[in-house]
């Protein structure tokens, strides 16, 4: 940032940052962040219906993406005192101050989709059930 | 997307994606893209102004991210006939289109570096000019 002809810098969590645009870009940029943070927008889930929403992600990696959200304050974990437990994920004050940024970015995407794309429908071959030979 | 219990997927641009942010990210993702599209937010600026507004950008990157971000329809250039060429880049209108989830992302960064971050100047070493031996 450029300021009164200073270059300024912030410090924030170890890391130097140039630009505001920065700091944002590190919570929410790659590939899984913010479709994960977009199913949790308006309820609590489980994390096998995240995985089912976002049919492409592996375990490992939607695994891996609410622990990060989770260490940056933006997705808390909900631990039900069940048998068998039950967990469930939610957005934080601090995700849900995310929310006008998601659906800004959902909604130039959805423009984009529909009026430069081709939607169809996926039709995922379902997993045979093992035959006992 | 999953829409009325059916699963759809938009194709666009030889790829398919199966949510509409994943095409915004696609879009905006990645380190330097949104902060090149800021620095044009309102007004043209020649490569050389981009380099100095981004220090840490080497000449290389900001070169192919003009060159991605052309080549998307983001950003436009104009070169100016004269002698030495002058060439300048600028939000064409599907960038401007992008304003707005620049802005919040802007925004959402400046205050989280506001309120949690140490902002502090950047002194930077000034290169020696060669002196002859």
């Amino acid at each position: 940032m450029i300021v009164d002809g200073k270059e300024l810098a912030v410090k924030l969590n170890g890391k130097t940052y140039h630009c505001a645009m920065d700091i944002t870009m590190d919570y929410i940029g790659g590939k899984w962040k913010t479709v994960v943070l977009w199913y949790l927008r308006d309820q609590h889930r489980r994390f096998g219906e995240l995985k089912k929403m976002i049919p492409d992600i592996t375990e490992k990696m939607l695994s891996l993406q609410l622990k990060q959200l989770e260490k940056d304050g933006l997705v808390g974990r909900k631990v039900y005192a069940e048998v068998p437990p039950k967990v469930e994920y939610y957005l934080t004050r601090e995700g849900q101050s995310l929310l006008p940024i998601l659906q800004a970015i959902a909604d130039w995407g959805r423009h984009k989709g529909k009026t430069e794309g081709i939607i169809e429908e996926v039709v995922r071959e379902k997993k045979k059930k093992k035959q006992l030979s």
